[in-house]
């Protein structure tokens, strides 16, 4: 039985082997109880301070002349990714455009890559983004977006998924952690099931990379888009990443045809002739500044284990929802109970989550909402303490013992 | 006749009305000479300011509650940028992704626009990334790309264009100033070629937007694309901008269907429904961190005013080949010699130009090379002083009339 006074929150925090990396991030207000690690995170003092050097040397100073520092950098910083958080061998990650370019890319490319097939998979609460993109692919090509049913609060049964596949089933594509509820799906049971069906798998790990171990190499996966302003601190609006299995990449061949992803790019051929590894899936020219962001963000996640984070994210989640338990019985959990079945981040589901969101953010907790009734907690494992959750926690069953949550309106206007 | 001593050019920069504006950028080594404003412009010292503000208060303290400054960013730097320097009205510009990726998403737009026409225009020797993108979609949708003849050093003839276009033409797609020539298109006559076999027109903007008045509404052009880390100063690998005429904006949807293209974008709706107006060619989360700078730099060229960056730029030119013509015999001028046919920068032909580029880069001479004998100078017209040219062209002299280029290798091998 877990202690549930605020010494027992103490406690955990003087046993957390990564209670001393809080120290390498910007904390301005010790009173802010940041629970939206998982929509933007913190910034890391280091990313503070590389931006600047990019900004003043390399810009400032040196200026063009640094392309020797910049040209690697969608690279770098993309192994860097792939050995410590996804469990890609080095020549497989890429930083660069956004996670919606990114998905369109490598669902294009699979598209290409099963042409007689006329099926592309997702489910009906993957994220917005991904359900767009691949409803937009369909309607250009004239074949089927199949929407598998979900349960939101638990995910996707694999089951599910395996009656759904069929020989004529191209693309399947998903979220690792779903973005509303949690739930973390069998990503080796998927790629089987997938695989399977001869169709191609594209992972979207927004919510996963940087809390849950991903094993891409080692599952068999074939293709992956994630951000990174999320759980590896890059900053608002940081390039996301891609991965394409080795043995895909030359075989795939991506829609936008962009200088940075043309061989001897420099020679500025007359015909495009792409890359023959993995940079033939970069496009236009690298966002420098983002991806220096992206890499100091990740080298901190590295310095901290994977496998650390990810226990301190199942202890941090469950210790939200036996709190929750006990203090708030009016919220029913919108996540998979079992630890091992979720992600970093907890939904609570209630028809006022919404003005608690609300109410909270003036109790300076600083929470997420979902439509339409969940409010998402996402305590960052490696900047949150178990005293964050204990003093979030402990300010909304005052918001909602008090009804201070009544002040506010009831209708969503917000942006997030 | 122009007084080429360097008296002569000390006294044209006492003359410069935007003389003083070369304070408002950093300028760490006065012993440098940058003539590469047209690659990568120099740093304000207000960008380096607003980046810092950003990363330490709205990212570091603020954290996710800055949404609320951010959200509107694309629209408002694409909005100053169409007021001050596009000729756009209001509500036609955004600031998202790549030139490459934005070019994909207008071109692709413009395709399906003109379903029954099959092919597109460009001519063959626009810039790679504008000639790759093309061909990748000529060649996903089975239609012809149509080269069309260019003098590269005096840009494309609007006759050979005349000639080219037919009711089998969907969309012509150009660069205003050539990047290798400096040429300067006559951007209402194409438009009225083009538009006269009915297609639609896409221009590339990187190389005039922030040196050449661009007046987009005023002749009627359909689509635009452009990059901001040139003459925008916005920084390497800065977020590229787009523009739609605004009476096509309902009839053009972009292919990336992505959440900020979303009308409603945080009801997170079960299906696409763009967005009514420009934002509807937006795709995933904007670059907050390279749209503030690139805000910065365009705030910058609105103080300065496009008519005397335009009116600067050409005098610049006009001396740097007044003084070549005097110095440098050996070398070709390979850009037109009317000011009012050039952009803001002067390639000279030379069979060793990529030996006097590392010459002149050895004495603090930072030029550009363009392939395969070009030697490209780009005195951008806000930071850039007379006495910078005589100074750089002054050390050109002494390296050809010294022969100290034979020491550098005649392979190039560089990035830029």
């Amino acid at each position: 039985m877990t202690d549930l006074s605020r010494e027992g929150a103490t406690a955990l925090d003087a046993a957390d082997p990564l209670a001393s990396l809080r120290d390498a991030f910007v904390v301005d207000d010790p009173e802010l109880i940041y629970l939206d690690g998982n929509s933007l995170g913190r910034l890391p003092k280091a990313s503070a301070d590389r931006i600047a050097q990019v900004v003043r040397d390399e810009w400032g100073a040196d200026l063009i002349r640094s392309w020797k520092h910049w040209v690697d950098l969608p690279f770098r910083a993309g192994d860097l990714m792939g050995s410590a958080l996804l469990g890609a061998a080095a020549g497989q990650v890429v930083v660069s455009d956004s996670t919606t370019v990114n998905l369109y890319k490598l669902a294009a490319a699979a598209l290409d890559a099963r042409p007689d097939r006329n099926v592309i998979i997702t489910d009906d609460d993957n994220f917005p983004t991904d359900r767009y993109v691949l409803e937009g692919l369909a309607a250009q090509r004239g074949i089927e977006l199949r929407l598998v049913r979900t349960d939101i609060d638990e995910g996707l049964d694999p089951d599910v998924l395996r009656d759904a596949v069929d020989d004529n089933t191209a693309l399947v594509s998903l979220s690792h952690v779903a973005y509303r509820s949690g739930a973390l799906l069998d990503m080796a049971a998927v790629n089987e099931i997938v695989h399977g069906a001869g169709a191609l798998v594209l992972w979207d790990l927004c919510h996963s990379a940087g809390s849950v171990p991903v094993r891409l190499d080692a599952t068999g996966a074939d293709l992956a888009v994630g951000c990174t302003y999320k759980y590896l601190n890059g900053g608002p609006g940081s390039p996301a990443f891609l991965y394409v299995r080795e043995e895909l990449q030359t075989l795939l061949r991506q829609p936008i045809w962009g200088w940075f992803g043309q061989r001897n790019q420099f020679a500025m051929g007359p015909a495009y002739d792409p890359a023959p590894e993995i940079g033939r899936f970069l496009a236009g020219t690298p966002a420098v500044l983002g991806i220096a962001a992206v890499e100091e963000g990740v080298r901190l996640l590295a310095e901290a284990g994977i496998g650390r984070l990810r226990a301190k994210g199942q202890e941090l989640t469950g210790y939200m929802i036996e709190l929750t338990n006990a203090w708030l019985p009016g919220l029913d959990l919108a996540t998979p109970p079992d630890a091992a079945r979720r992600g970093s981040h907890v939904s609570l589901r209630h028809p006022d989550a919404w003005r608690f969101t609300q109410a909270l953010i003036e109790a300076k907790v600083i929470p997420d909402y979902r439509t339409p009734d969940r409010l998402r907690l996402g305590p960052a494992p490696i900047n949150t303490s178990f005293t964050d959750v204990w003093d979030g926690l402990d300010r909304l069953r005052r918001i909602v013992a008090d009804r201070t949550y009544e002040r506010f309106s009831s209708e969503p206007s917000r942006v997030t």
